[in-house]
C-alpha cells in the first residue's frame, strides 16, 4: 500500500433518522477500511459519539466531522488536489477502473443515499459503479476501499487500542490492555 | 469463476424492525454479488416483496426464503455437502484464508447481527473475519463474496432484466427493454 495515500469520505443525501443506521455503518466502514475522516451533513450527533467510543476501544484516530454543505467540501478538496470519487451504480465499472484509482494519492469518496443531486456526477473526477445492480452504499464503499488498497488496510495497526482481536478458528480471543484511567 | 460454485446466505440474530433495513441491504448484497438465495427468520415480509420487485426490474431469480430455525438450515446444508462460512470479526483473517475458500464449491454464508448464538462458532467450517475491527455485516458479506469470486460476479448477466445499466463516465445510461405486460 502506498504510504502517502489519503482517503476521506463524505456522506450526502441521507435523510435524518431513516438513514441514521446506514450512515453509521458507512462511517464504521470508512474507519475500518483505512479512511482518515468522514464528513457529514444533517445527521444524528450520536454517530460522532459512537465512532469516538470505538476509537477509544479499538484504536486509531478516525474523525467524524459535521459540515453544513457537502458542495463546499468537494470544492475545497478539489483545490487541495484530491480526486473526487463518486460511488454510483451508473458509473464506470470498478473492475475496469481500479488500476487507475490505485495511482491516485488523495481521494475524497462521495457516498450518496437513495437520491443524490445531479451536480455530483459533474463535480466528480470518477463516477464508479461497484457492479451495476442495486445493493448498498455500505458494500459499495467497502469494495472500493478494498480494491484500491488491495486488502492491505486489514494489516494496519490501530494505535492505542484497549482491545485487540487475535484472529482465531473458533470462538473469541481478545487481548485487553491494562490501563489506569 | 468456477461454474459450479453455489453460494447461499442465511441471516441470523436480527431484531425485527430495528434491523430490517440492514437485513434488506444484506439481501441486496447477496443478490448483486452472485448468491442464489437468502434464508431468513423473523423478518418483515416486505423484504421478500422488495427483492422480487428488484428481480423483475434488474433481472435474475434470486430467492428470499423464510425459515423457522436457522440451525435446521445449517445442519441440512452440511448434510448436502455445503461448507459453512460464518462471518465474525473474531475469525481467521480473510486475507489469510481466501485461497482456501476459493477451492470450495458449495458455501452457506452465515451473516449474524449484533448478537449471535455461541453454537454457530462450532457449527461453522470457517469463522472468517473481514478485518478485525468493527464495521458492518453488509460490508463483511460483500468483501467475502468479492474475494471468493475475484470480482467476476460483476460480469455476470442477470437474465430477463427490464432495465440494464450501461456503465458511463458521467450521468446515467439505462437500457430499457420493451415488454408487453
Amino acid at each position: 500500500m502506498k504510504n502517502n495515500l489519503v482517503i476521506e469520505v463524505v456522506r450526502i443525501g441521507q435523510r435524518l433518522v431513516r438513514d441514521d443506521r446506514v450512515t453509521t455503518h458507512v462511517a464504521l466502514v470508512s474507519r475500518a477500511f483505512g479512511a482518515k475522516r468522514i464528513f457529514m451533513t444533517e445527521v444524528n450527533p450520536e454517530i460522532k459519539d459512537s465512532l469516538e467510543k470505538i476509537n477509544k476501544t479499538w484504536g486509531g484516530n478516525f474523525v467524524v466531522e459535521f459540515i453544513d454543505k457537502w458542495k463546499s467540501i468537494v470544492k475545497k478538496k478539489k483545490e487541495e488536489n484530491f480526486r473526487i470519487v463518486h460511488l454510483t451504480m451508473y458509473g464506470e465499472s470498478i473492475n475496469a477502473i481500479q488500476e487507475k484509482l490505485r495511482k491516485e494519492e488523495n481521494l475524497l469518496v462521495v457516498v450518496g443515499a437513495e437520491k443524490v443531486p445531479r451536480e455530483i456526477y459533474e463535480l466528480a473526477d470518477y463516477n464508479v459503479g461497484v457492479g451495476n445492480q442495486p445493493h448498498s452504499e455500505i458494500s459499495a464503499l467497502a469494495i472500493l476501499l478494498d480494491r484500491i488498497q488491495k486488502g492491505e488496510q486489514f494489516e494496519k495497526i490501530f494505535a492505542d487500542a484497549k482491545r485487540k482481536i487475535i484472529p482465531t478458528k473458533k470462538g473469541k480471543n481478545v487481548q485487553v490492555k491494562e490501563t489506569r484511567d
